[in-house]
């Protein structure tokens, strides 16, 4: 299904194939967990910040929490978008991603072994070439487990927080061809657009389907979740593998 | 498959059947289009505001624009919220949900037919009991569909800038069961939440599913959107109905 | 003195006389106390909400607290208006507005017997056709009733914390003839414009008159005046029947 | 009506009299009418800037314009007030004394005789002891009169845009005593507070009484209405006096 | 060095002299310290407002705090200012002064004497005329001293907390001449501008030099200090003369 | 004199050696010129976007505009910060850095050669280790020069806007002991600490020392300008030796 009919990809992937992919932990000095990650062209700059304590709704609970933030830099983009911070404002679509990353995060968080501990999220993006909000949760996890790894070396956790892993990739429909991973070409010629965000064990935590220029039918949506299924599954393996594990 | 096992709803519903809908058209004296929508105790008032011309980025293009507002009375809620007003900004759920009607408007709209008009749907939530986002959208849609009349009528449009009609509702799996179109109760204890928005046609918009409680297999995910297309269809009769076509 | 000299006003109504008026009690059912007051095609929303304890400034003294907000819908306006969250601040009017509905309340409260509780009003327009900062006031005080019997139902407070019962209403110099709780078309042609808030036994609790177009004489003055105390006395006697009472 | 029954004011005045004023034109150099304006320890710094054009509504019209913003310095105050400017937003009393001031200025205002040009009022209290907004229109009138003057030297216009002249002051209750122009000790005290703007030739501009601790019969509002016809009249001397003419 | 090559200055002061300097304290009645500065047409108002206890990251120390908030009245400049109340935020020309002022005045602050309580300095230019941040340390230098003086006279301070004075002028190189105490004309032409900040004793606070036209070498960086040190000699005697030691 | 006595730098540096320096420049894809700046373990991302025009102010003079903004990501200090952004609001340090950066590039612009192009410079700390606005602008040139050799080559411009280099670099007085470019170790301990912006050719354009701890003299003033003139000039030549000239 995912064979590509006639016209091949700009930069000759197959359609069931993702873009290079670099997970670079420890690039940062202060934060307890931080990777650059690279999804060809994308560059997101994922930090895990930890700290003692929990917001106040949630205190004397017992359980701990995780949220994550999202920007992009204003250079990051193909031209120059303004700085938020000098907007005054956050747009919908920074909130939105923000909020996607966070829950992504903590489907797979035991908030009792966490204890009253915050882990925050910091995903900035340095290069923005189509896929960063599913480049940041990709990247994000392995900053997560290299926090919570320096949160039991230094005594400040006990248990296993983590409950298992987490990536996601986006699909699109282009020309007809469903297709993994659109770099920013494919992205914006994309009738249907879809990020989806699983576990390393293959269920499903988010699933964001939208027609951009046709609505799409149930064989479409199926063909779709196919593609996102084997790219979560690749991404899974990368993770595995940077963290060493 | 949405059959109940043991526990009943406590509204007494069947799992594949919605609550209560109304749709009241007319509902001020002064937009183009108004229509108080309620899906059981969530009360909606969508009003579609036509005015001439587009936003700057638009200009000169031939092109018209539809774009949404969403928001919730302070007192809408169990719980009085602030208002977004007086904090000085929009929060980021508020900016989620109007990005979501506006698009699935949009995904209805021949913007040649519009011509340079721009409509403006508000959608405020007067009431709140689950599924405001997907009652806002049904109820927008026959608020654009009597404001599309309205600029027809006075000449200020000639062609059908609508290519079909859009409804939304909301899904999710609550004690292992699949339920359709979910009050407060049962949202709030939902493992998984889905809201689904289609076209007349019985295409898909937008699928949002999200993982609250567990991750989801594609078994359950296609338990969802089976529920979801029996309601969107339900809703696709009631917007005909009250339109009176 | 208030008899009309030629032209009659455009609603048919005598210069002295009141719009048709709807108080409907417990429009909503979360809400300690909600009104839909209609003056005319004007309606607003009144909610009161009840909390246990006040503002900081306030705690410890053993004293209640009643504040107000009023807001307008966007499209409640004969041309849409921006939203004010949109714009990420309030309004100078509305300000001014939602400070004398809270003023206005505060007249007819005995704050040692409503104890360390709060009661917030929020007024919000849905549709506006003139005097909406009267009519907020005068459905704001039922609403406010309610929550205080809702409280006093449910053994927050004892006693009795309303001293007296509020209402309010606009009058106006249309083409030198004084006239009473104006709709939109008078307002905007108005020389002068004031509004009167009065307790049920007939004094005044807030008197602003504006010149809008000419300066006032004292004789125009008192007739305005006179108008208003008759106006207030039909509204009281609505809210008693209202209330049952 | 104004004999004062046993106490007597703490700074010996009649209860119709005013306090010490003084009007200093020219306090500045750079604005096209300046006048700091004191009502005993009250010190208002009024400044008129004139600017070609008008804002974007009036623009083609040929009307002028007449604007108004009135602040308090941060340690005018007994006990220091935070900046609005550092809170980042403007109060609701900030917001409702600036359209006072301005309303009240364009009650004397001939804006087709002004022709396209703006005139602004900048009204910052350096020091406040009560009626600072009172005494800021009392000001106002003179720094606008003097800008308007200096305009029509430098030709920038022909005709005479004043329509007469403009002044206000507050007037209360105290221990049942009307009183005229009152002082912070007095004004916190108010059973009922009013102020009133008047023109030159003793006709209202704006009128807004407001029960503080009881509400007011129409005798009472007569008294005080009695009062401040005196002091508007007194104030009115004043100022031509200090315009010289 | 300082002696000017042929073009004399336009207010015909030598190029090493003060412009007139007024120091006026107590000028107002409510704040613990006060002072009317003036550099010829430049008036800064410089208030100093005591509390009890210091900010939450200070607290429990032991130690006090001193800040300072700088502003500019909207009519103060040439052409009228937008306020930054108005604006919602205050911008980068603001902060910085307002930082400059707070470190300047903290230089010469035991904040062990001064105990947990706070002194608040605000200086609010009334007219600018070139200078207003040197004038602004200079003025609220002496309002801080009379600040220190009352909290003594009070007993909320046994010992001194100030452990000297300090004083500011701004110096400049304009055609080629190094000049002191820069009025708005000279200010605008300036190819480098330095403001300098000096202890009672002669040493340096803050050297804050920019080339505006031309970068500057050595020589003329020690003409200009060479001058600011002359200057801030003469208004610490100044200082020391209003302050009646 | 920069010979240190007794205690060695943490690091090992001699008293005026910089920390080691990287320069990488075309970091990014998008951007007209990009460098990755380092001093030690602090590193800036400096990207240059070039626009065709200039701001309203400018408009039809002829003249371009270069201008900056500066910006520290929350995990780039010890302890994460608060985003600007979400605080809604810039501080004062980082409008500070955002306008003493602009400046300093802008002393290095011929605006005639420019044309009406705006040059944006966006310097964003990854890693905060002290010397971040010193790193920024050093590496700002950098990226800046690459920008204007983009425009050349695109034939936006024709002649040189650039009239030299800038570089930039901070000193401090560290237990008696002047210093060149200190990390953030010595920066909290430092007693003044100055920045010093040079051109390439050894003039300067900001001198900014500010006594953290004690006043200083004249004498150690000048013992940090010579440290200053020196980092200067070194990375001045690090800055050529990057650009390949």
């Amino acid at each position: 299904m995912t064979s590509a009919p006639g016209t091949p990809r700009e930069d000759g992937r197959a359609d069931d194939e993702l873009r290079p992919i670099t997970i670079t932990r420890n690039w940062l000095d202060h934060a307890a967990g931080s990777v650059l990650v690279e999804f060809g062209k994308t560059k997101v700059l994922c930090a895990a910040s930890a700290s003692e304590g929990v917001p106040r709704w949630r205190k004397g609970s017992g359980l701990g929490w995780v949220t994550a933030e999202y920007a992009m830099l204003p250079a990051s983009t193909n031209t120059r978008s303004d700085r938020e911070s000098v907007k005054g404002r956050i747009g919908g679509r920074t909130h939105e991603i923000s909020r996607l990353i966070g829950r992504s995060l903590r489907a797979v968080i035991d908030y009792k072994a966490l204890g009253e501990n915050t882990i925050q999220l910091d995903c900035d993006v340095l290069q923005a070439d189509g896929g960063t909000r599913t480049a940041a949760i990709t990247g994000a996890y392995v900053a997560l487990a290299d926090a919570v790894a320096h949160l039991r070396s230094t005594g400040a956790i006990k248990g296993e927080p983590l409950t298992g892993s987490v990536a996601a990739v986006s699909v699109g429909i282009i020309d007809g061809v469903p297709r993994l991973d659109l770099p920013y070409v494919e992205d914006v010629r994309a009738e249907t657009d879809m990020n989806v965000v699983m576990t390393g064990d293959g269920t499903f935590v988010e699933v964001q389907g939208t027609a951009e220029g046709a609505a799409f039918d149930r064989t479409e949506l199926n063909a779709l979740l196919d593609l996102a299924v084997k790219g979560c599954a690749d991404l899974t393996r990368m993770q595995n593998d940077a963290l060493g594990s």
